[in-house]
């Protein structure tokens, strides 16, 4: 049974008051670079696995997408988002990203934001993702880089000159990690960078670009906080064709 | 001007004690996984860059190369490789991997064990090296991973709960680093994962296999020290082909 931590009412209403739920991709810092990795989607039928609001359907309707299909577990996610949505060319669908089913050869790119982590089997999700795209096909999708998933103990510590440091630890064992995320033991996938590419690569995928994302120096000048995500990547950016 | 610390006289008595100067590729733990990544060199031209002592030159000869180029920097080690090999298909040439030059697709196979580090242009690297491949040629090689390779003070620290912990800091600040390691001060390069993958993608590779090496549980039962290396990659593999 997939992990549904979004329906969570806790969850749900802390979720909704990021920056990122409040202003959609405005508010998601890694969002220039990780649009930046999309394909022109002009006439294309694109599958957006973890649609949440479904800020990225409605983006990419606006850049001439043929249409956009929206995949979210969370009951309450996929109402708001089709509340917040007029458009015929746009379908939201409850459902899971372990079990979700398309004709083959059904989408030009298939794109997901962050939503990875939570699975469990990634090899699933390639398997399903290389069946429905076509030849040829783009698939660019952001998750939690493995230096962010890995540790036991995931928050900031110190070197042994005391400089702010990432406690890195146990990142070969890759696996189920219980996290305090907004609630009490979110249930996160940590899987190694060469997991990622290799699983792609065994399913046939060419890898395009990769992405560790972090703030530039305008950023950084902008958003002092963002210090810490120079030390170390939180998101990791993949795009690969078919 | 390249570094050249392996002439060292201090840096080169300390390395030549080390399990893979004394044992060769049996002294390398990742060498298994490494040796794997590698096509079947029969008949092929393969290139070693930063040859050290000569083993793997020896070792591919043994399997079938037609014939195998070493470069080093370090006229020690170059001295070294050419008294303990007698095989006039195996040249042994002092030089260094910023600016070696052979005329284009000389090589069916590029090989390099833990020296671009070292080396501050890893675009200027896969320049070369892609200009020297024949086409569909492979390039195989480690380096140090960038997690090994990113922090202020690259020493075993602990989490917030006391559990041992690599401080991963100024991970995304690429450039220089000097580490004391068997003498002080020695210059090695710090860049991303992304970087590595992009400039050979960019170069016109296409990425074939990521590798982090860790023991294996059987490595660790008969090695318990290398459960440091369960914690952080200290090593990055990659195979690509042009």
């Amino acid at each position: 049974m997939p992990q549904n931590v979004y329906d969570d009412p806790e969850f749900f209403a802390k979720y909704s008051q990021f920056d990122r739920s409040v202003l959609g991709l405005a508010g998601a810092a890694e969002w220039p670079v990780l649009s930046g990795m999309l394909p022109d989607l002009s006439g294309m039928q694109v599958l957006d696995l973890g649609c949440g609001f479904g800020w990225f359907c409605r983006w990419a309707r606006k850049h001439a997408a043929a249409s956009v299909t929206g995949i979210d577990l969370s009951t309450k996610m996929i109402e708001r988002a089709r509340r917040e949505t007029d458009d015929a060319a746009i379908t939201y669908l409850l459902g899971s990203i372990e079990e979700f089913d398309f004709p083959p050869e059904t989408f030009d790119c298939v794109f997901s934001s962050l939503a990875f982590h939570y699975i469990e089997s990634f090899d699933g999700v390639c398997d399903r993702v290389a069946r429905v795209l076509t030849g040829g096909g783009r698939f660019v999708f952001s998750i939690e880089h493995p230096i962010y998933t890995a540790p036991a103990n995931p928050g900031w510590a110190v070197d042994s000159a005391g400089e702010r440091a990432w406690p890195l630890n146990q990142y070969q064992d890759q696996g189920a990690r219980r996290t305090d995320w907004l609630v009490p033991g979110v249930l996160k996938y940590h899987r190694t960078v060469s997991t990622y590419a290799n699983t792609l690569i065994e399913h046939g995928f060419q890898l395009t670009r990769i992405e560790e994302w972090g703030p530039t120096a305008t950023e950084l000048a902008a958003r002092p906080a963002l210090e810490d995500e120079r030390h170390r990547p939180i998101f990791m950016l993949v795009a690969a064709s078919l």
